[in-house]
């Protein structure tokens, strides 16, 4: 029986229909903070960035790993990555938040854990 | 028969038995911008963060959507992933990259589609 080391858990967000995209980069950062605050999250630091004609994306670093999202108003769709080493994250609260405030008619949720073979014998960093 | 429109691909690596993981944030910055742009991609912004006692996080915002790496230099283990919105990006060549440089002895790769429903058809941006 194969052991794993579980590094992390990776929820991919893809949300679809939606009527509320912002167009501001800032807007969008106030959002997703606000995602990575009510699931737990430490954030220490963030780059968002506006695209030529539209469309915006933004990556969080937190303590436990990190956030991103890409919006295509073209398509009223926007992506969703949150990436937590610990269990603790309640991501869950972090979707159903940025669901709510892109007024997102559809979300598609993949839950994917992040892992490595190895077991608690594995040695220590070089 | 569903339709949907293809946002992008994601590529989750995850990689082990790493001997060769930065402990610099500046190195890993190197190593991840030149992946990226082994791919094909055009990098527009980045944060890095180093952890204590160690660990490694590293975002970076491509033309194309993102890149994202994390260390465990205990487990010695690395997890990367890159999100590109052009079936242009060459994903295996920065992956094969990553490895190299990391002197990863065992990879792990997952490519997911990120998709919505929908069609040609589909109504344009708000």
């Amino acid at each position: 029986m194969s052991q794993f080391i579980v590094l992390g858990w990776h929820w991919l967000v893809d949300f679809s229909e939606c009527s509320n995209i912002p167009t501001d980069p800032e807007v969008l950062e106030r959002i997703i903070v606000t995602a990575a605050n009510l699931a737990g999250a430490t954030v220490v630091k963030s780059c968002f960035h506006k695209f030529s004609p539209y469309g915006l994306s933004g990556v969080v670093v937190i303590a436990e790993s990190h956030l991103a999202v890409h919006t295509w108003p073209e398509h009223r769709a926007v992506c969703l990555d949150l990436f937590s080493c610990s269990n603790k994250i309640d991501a869950q609260a972090a979707i159903t938040f940025v669901a709510d405030q892109l007024k997102a008619g559809n979300v598609v949720v993949r839950e994917e854990r992040r892992q490595v073979p190895g077991s608690n014998g594995l040695r220590d960093a070089d």
